[in-house]
């Protein structure tokens, strides 16, 4: 029915990742399918408290939720992750360790997720009162041959999902 | 052919943890089981780097492995842990995470596991040299109802391994 990989949303803050890969997961759960969601949050509560968001704890970060994944996909589970996951490199890391390695660019302009600002945290950085914010203070290295590419400025989250689920199904990772 | 469960081999260094997991370890594998080896090292370094060994670095580093832990069992992955992990209350946390937890204690006299010393550690730490030494110059708080007790001072790995193999099958956690 379906393939272990990993699923892995990369973008600013706000941009979407956690709607379009929420929608993900509950169609991949409500298939049957083995299945962990790795968000930021979670992550950052369980495997990295105490780190920061200099680039190299950034970095340490990605390269534990790499190892997570790496874990799961070998034995047949989905692993998606949704995080911020700035550099480039890091996340290359993570594609080399992992065998079906899934990138989801979730692509938009800063103007938007500025001005979205669900969490309201760009008004902080934009007023200097947050270091190492992405794309305000610290920069968003976006991939250079991502999977999948989703413009959330110009269609809806269903139609991301649906076009990330399109990709899997011609990736032979899922069959449903 | 089995479920998933966590199989944590806690007791001091050079107590024999790591030769009899292997074991296991090994055993699981030819049978064809999905496992991991979650040796203590490979975790120091992929999930921990940065932690010490002060209780509440050990902790966390504990709760770390059991995360992993909990996301591979329940997709009926078997993730074996080496660890020394001295504090009862971090393991109780996560035998309260894990569905299937079972807990070997691996206990070996402080005269026996320092006189091998086979990382030469315990010299050093009688020498003053290493601080927070489980045994020596940190406590050791061994489990009050493990799944299995191991007196690895009285019998070689081979029958350590029989045993907990045997106790996997009793639980019905393993059926070759």
């Amino acid at each position: 029915m379906h393939k272990g990989f990993t699923l892995w949303f990369t973008g600013l803050s706000g941009s979407g990742k956690t709607t379009i890969s929420t929608l993900i997961h509950e169609r991949l759960r409500q298939a049957g399918a083995k299945v962990e969601m790795l968000d930021g949050d979670i992550v950052r509560e369980n495997l990295s408290q105490g780190l920061g968001f200099s680039k190299q704890d950034r970095d340490t970060n990605i390269r534990r939720i790499g190892f997570v994944c790496e874990l799961l996909s070998r034995h047949g589970v989905i692993a998606i992750v949704a995080a911020i996951s700035p550099y480039r490199e890091a996340r290359e890391d993570v594609r080399r360790r992992v065998e079906n390695f899934v990138e989801v660019y979730v692509e938009c302009p800063l103007e938007v997720t500025a001005s979205r600002d669900v969490k309201g945290l760009y008004k902080k950085a934009l007023a200097g009162e947050i270091p190492h914010f992405t794309g305000v203070t610290d920069p968003y290295e976006p991939p250079l041959a991502p999977e999948v590419i989703i413009h959330s400025d110009q269609e809806n989250p269903r139609q991301s999902a649906d076009r990330v689920w399109a990709t899997l199904k011609e990736l032979g990772l899922v069959s449903f």
